[in-house]
């Protein structure tokens, strides 16, 4: 059903990123799933870099943030293998690469929830924190992070 | 009994935020509680708003902290509906919007830390992270999120 | 076996932290433990202050690292008893405190990563995000907190 809903919207979830040397994409623990901090990397690159909105425009980021989701759930796809056993998005997380002054925040953060919401309907209906950070790994304009429930 | 507690506080937990677009503002999975991101809204507004301490005084933004706490405990009502089911406050999470130098978050997440102790006694007792941030939604001088472990 | 492991490392785990007015070191809540965020606190002092790059070698800011994943578990340790008990270490968060431009918060969390890849093996192997902060608590280079999936 959510496989279907994903070629509804035309989005791909990419096959678990690789596991890396010291960390993995994302630990199932008794009935949760916890993602590790994601970029919004497509194809291996990021899709957009700097700070928002003086080198990443608010849509630019926006969009970033929905790439940035995607790629938590291909992270939380990594361990349960089906979407379909997400029960509920329970709690997102957003970094927003800031410049001075830049105070939108939740602008750039519903580009993640607005998608999930597309997705997964009342599941997807997740608490959110939306933070400014001054610097991102790689230069990324977001990271987002994820805890869902699932079937156990 | 917490209720009590709270009229001898004098502190009012206004009723649940409304549900935004796009997130909630609390979501309860097994027996945890978790909340969005809450700013020192009052009636709508932000009690103070700016850096620590350069536009907001280390005394007005533990009282930002204080109003953010109280909010997170709004949103685990929203989800809970008695205040008396928390088991457990488990874990704070407060984002301080910090001007260049300034290295005192914890005092500022005292406001809140205090005020759980207050009102839950032992089962106020919580972990907790105060970090600094560059930039915070609507220039709000703190965000604070909270896990709580909740009767099922 | 892990007391073995930390010996063989050449890691002592110190007594859990005193407890502090407001909050506690860690958590115990169903089958996780929540820390508090830890600085590379050793003998009561920072290793090293200041921001990574400028201030804080990457190389020293990696070994910061480590030593508050150490002080995470010292959170651990003062909940459960016996770190034997950790089933997993499910999620890090590392906040690292950033010069302008510095982009490899990744390299500086690897420190916290690795060591408890090597102190835990499989069962460290644990989801992580990395972000850059403007400031910390004491000008800490580096603040991280975890959660651990321990037995009930």
């Amino acid at each position: 059903m959510i496989e279907e809903k994903l070629k509804e919207l035309n989005i791909a979830i990419s096959e678990a990123p690789k596991p890396l040397a010291a960390y993995v994409p994302a630990v199932k623990a008794g009935a949760f799933v916890f993602t590790a901090g994601q970029l919004p990397m497509s194809e291996g690159k990021l899709i957009a870099a700097g700070k928002v909105p003086s080198d990443v425009s608010l849509e630019d980021a926006r969009k970033a943030a929905e790439v940035s989701a995607i790629n938590c759930l291909g992270a939380v796809k990594s361990v349960v293998g089906d979407l379909n056993k997400i029960k509920r998005i329970v709690k997102v997380s957003v970094f927003v690469n800031s410049a001075e002054g830049f105070t939108d925040q939740p602008k750039v953060a519903n580009g993640a929830s607005e998608l999930l919401g597309k997705i997964f309907g009342e599941k997807g209906k997740h608490a959110r924190s939306a933070v400014g950070v001054n610097e991102l790994p790689l230069n990324s304009p977001v990271e987002i992070e994820l805890i869902a429930e699932v079937e156990e």
